[in-house]
């Protein structure tokens, strides 16, 4: 499929992740967000709180992708080490953010907490970052460069991925149609081949399901040119009779 | 912590995760396999259906770990390219293995399916693999030097996992537990890095939680010594009169 839209990675920072303790939650939502707006998602890494990972995984996937985000890592206590590995894997300062520590101090002093030193680490961001509005529980995240880093809580990373989402380069969204074949994939996998190859202009993808004990096939056709998407859906309905 | 148990990692192979068609079920299922034996869970990367990616990914995670582990590609169509790109990583030839002709061509016979050349496809893997079982659907996995070569649906995906478990190189499972504390991690944050710090035997991990419109924390100390973790969540439960 030839495919020019900006491409996008996330690094999810996590040992709670690789520990199985949590299921995460960021991946999909993040993948439909991305490819409704016409960005490829093109990788994810899930690394743990470990500040070299964290450091040569960006060090990669920002000079590959036009954009990465990461999840996790950006709160309060002595676990939350992105904002030092981000600032390290850019070779910049980490710096009190000015904005940021007024913005913690503010919400700090409405909710009759204590403004102390760990709620202040989290103003803590490389030099030159620009903050991303954190409407949940305060502490803003930060674009440096290419590079978005976001909170891992769900609620926390959705909001904050509202918040830059309309500014992202935009590419050519994909019309995608699926369709259920009530057959197993070894009988439509010689036709399938034929119309993938006449077609390099979609990508054509099958998936096996189970279901009440049958096992079928979705096809799914995914182009950025719907009218063909949609003709080649059709091909597909005729050559296995759905 | 001090950690010398055996590394794993899993490079998961599939656009349809990227797109956020599908919501992945394989990485939290071995995250807590894997943890359970004793296998340090180092990394996940989620990769696109293209062999450059496959190799590129593969090369440097089987370097890097004791064993890879990879789900996706392996079924009969088109867009299923994971044992080429594994042996392309490998630099080996890709054969028809026996063994899995004969189980593909068993079992076509055995539910009336006709064995055509889609189906033998799935025969095809590097010279010199071990096969897995699928109990599910046929189709064997394999096993090429440090690598486990899985399929992507998750109920064959488990059963693979649950067919060579047994074999891995064990390490000490870690012990966990799980200190709820109805108070936001920057109330938590200064105690806990001293604790932390004290005891680097052990990763003391804080994950915030929303409930009831309470923001909490959730400490989770994990060690290989179980005596030593049990002694510290005390320590953390006092800390935060829990």
């Amino acid at each position: 499929m030839n495919n020019i839209n900006p491409t996008a990675s996330l690094i999810v920072i996590g040992d709670e992740i690789l520990s199985g303790r949590t299921q995460d939650a960021n991946i999909n939502f993040l993948a439909k967000e991305l490819n409704a707006i016409g960005i490829t998602f093109k990788e994810v890494r899930i690394v743990p709180d470990a500040t070299q990972s964290i450091v040569t995984s960006l060090n990669i996937l920002r000079s590959e992708c036009d954009i990465v985000f990461t999840s996790g890592g950006i709160g309060p206590t002595h676990d939350d080490i992105t904002a030092d590995a981000i600032a390290k894997a850019f070779d910049l300062q980490l710096e009190v953010n000015q904005t940021a520590k007024q913005i913690i101090q503010e919400r700090a002093h409405k909710q009759g907490l204590e403004l102390n030193e760990a709620r202040l680490r989290m103003a803590r961001m490389p030099c030159g970052s620009q903050l991303v509005d954190n409407p949940v529980s305060g502490a803003p995240g930060f674009i440096i460069e290419n590079v978005y880093v976001f909170a891992g809580v769900p609620r926390i990373f959705r909001a904050m991925v509202g918040n830059v989402i309309d500014d992202l380069p935009h590419g050519q969204s994909l019309t995608s149609a699926t369709i259920k074949v009530f057959r197993p994939e070894g009988e439509l996998a010689s036709k399938l081949a034929i119309i993938a190859h006449e077609n390099p202009e979609v990508s054509i993808g099958s998936y096996p399901f189970f279901e009440e004990g049958i096992l079928g096939s979705n096809v799914v056709v995914r182009g950025q040119n719907m009218a063909l998407v949609h003709r080649i859906e059709a091909a597909v309905k005729r050559a296995f009779s759905v």
